[in-house]
């Protein structure tokens, strides 16, 4: 399966590119990453977005922040390593694959406090997350049939991990092997990752795209022409609640109502066990600004990034070890060593 | 009930003025209209929208685009009133308030074929529509207690009808009479009318508002935080099925799941007796590119203007007359004489 996209990130010369989310679909640029300061900012400012990608930028950004410049003993080592550690997470709280592949990267740290070893892990990260997209496809693949219309909100694609994306990955694998299908695009307000991110790599790649307003889905669920929706998520707690880019919610009680499947892909890594339900998440609250300036309104705006759907509005889960229809399914298909 | 905002419309020496809500809300600036083309194109343009000031536009339009500017029989008078009439109705096609008013002067016209006839019953027609909203006002008002929290999509305000609004009379009601309350304005994709019109109109006004994207309503409703929705409406069907702007009918869906009442308002002339149910309203599809102009997407987008809510979903519509449980209360409310 090869796909015609833009690397999300490079790893070269001892140094992170990050290609620059905010400047598409108009302009395909890399930005490179000088310090740790800067990962911070890109990782705040979704320059670099979607869970998995924030959590291998991470570790690259971490390992490279580990870059020998004096002696130092192996326990200053580790104190810089989890100081660094710590200032990364603070970028963004709701995804949990940040903090994920950032503890990844102490715990490596831990058994060889050495930059190369922290530089392996985090390459180890990134080759990891492209052979889970990979398995997802293949769990996700048979729930497309020949013909069907699918729906999917902001951008779990090629985008937001390494390669193939998370909810893009089911469609990717069925595009490869020549079973036509159509996805409708939410555009996702306020920073459109739907229209700018999902629906130009879909096309791109080839696929049969037509983008909607986010307020569009309930329309075309009423009409009858969507089969199946496919989300990412940023989080699925320990009870199979789903926390999600804003809009997501909506969504699956639309599903509910018209009886149309609604599906979230994410990788193991997503799944926190420690948090008993989506209510004990941090949700991300974002400047009002982002709201505003699209249409030069002066009112106090709400702006949450993201929103917590009940594990009851969730059809599956599909993983890179296969679909979990309940939260049991989902402890027993991510093992505890594995999640914690 | 004074209200410190601009007219939507004024008529003054025998011309009609358009406050430009395209400009809104920037610029508060009027737009003369010279000729019937430019009033249908302002109408198609949405420089006036919302379904009651429409047809009081095009009512306006209609009269001084029949100005005595050279002799004519009774039938060529009434023959080139038609023939304006029918292209003005063709400006939108979704609303009824279009065609009701502008039927409305062709029959005022037939019983007396004179330029003051049109004139009289255009003026007729704005002065009936701000008492209308004061009706609506005044039955709407109760659904409205102390510390409510409400949540309301588009413009069915001031700026959509002459004065008062529709969904907004009793929220312009209650706070002329002091109730604390407090409304979430959702911003209305692709055009913001929420944002940009009915935000800034109840902010205006001193009402609180806090706007939202409209990914967001599910997630306030969620939270609770949600104890009433009041909408309007273009095309109420002899059913009771509500034609309304694009995102209603999922904001309907949310109300349904969350126990959370929703209420449209609108005056009898948007009540259509003659047509079933919602599936037989012609349903506007504007250009794509005002959905893509936002994020320079490149792919094929569908851009409905307005929606269908099933009268199953609806929990009552408040006229001027009273409020409405069901499509025979409404059939009573408004007799047949009223609606044809």
């Amino acid at each position: 399966m090869q796909l015609a996209l833009p690397d999300t990130l490079r790893w070269q010369d001892d140094q992170l590119h990050l290609l620059d989310q905010r400047q598409l679909p108009q302009h395909i640029e890399y930005l490179a990453i000088e310090t740790l300061e800067q990962a911070w900012q890109a990782i705040h400012t979704l320059t670099v977005r979607g869970a998995p990608a924030i959590g291998i930028a991470a570790a690259y950004a971490l390992a490279q922040s580990m870059h020998p410049r004096h002696l130092e003993t192996h326990e200053e080592f580790l104190r810089r390593l989890q100081g660094n550690a710590d200032y990364l997470k603070s970028a963004r709280p709701t995804a949990v694959n940040l903090a994920w592949a950032v503890d990844e990267l102490v715990k490596a740290g831990q058994s060889s406090p050495t930059y190369n070893t922290l530089v392996e892990a985090a390459v180890e990260i990134h080759r990891e997350d492209e052979l889970i997209c990979r398995h997802i496809g293949e769990h996700g693949a048979g729930l497309i049939e020949p013909g069907a219309n699918l729906l999917t909100h902001c951008n779990a694609g090629s985008l937001a991990v390494s390669r193939f994306g998370t909810a893009t990955a089911p469609m990717y694998h069925q595009h490869a092997a020549g079973v036509p299908f159509h996805v409708y695009v939410d555009e996702t307000r306020p920073l459109y990752q739907g229209a700018r991110l999902t629906a130009w790599e879909l096309s791109q790649s080839g696929i049969d795209v037509t983008l909607i307003c986010d307020s569009m889905a309930a329309t075309v669920m009423s009409q009858g022409k969507v089969d199946l929706v496919i989300v990412g998520t940023d989080r699925v707690t320990a009870n199979g609640d789903v926390v999600n880019k804003i809009g997501t919610l909506g969504l699956a009680v639309l599903c509910h109502h018209y009886s149309v499947p609604f599906y979230v892909a994410c990788p193991s890594s997503t799944y926190d066990e420690q948090t008993p339900t989506g209510a004990a998440v941090p949700i991300e609250e974002r400047n009002a600004e982002e709201i505003r300036q699209s249409h030069a309104a002066t009112v106090t705006a709400y702006n949450p990034a993201f929103d917590v759907t009940p594990a009851a509005l969730v059809t599956g889960i599909i993983t890179e070890r296969g679909i979990a229809h309940t939260a049991q399914d989902l402890a027993q298909l991510i093992p505890r060593t594995l999640a914690s």
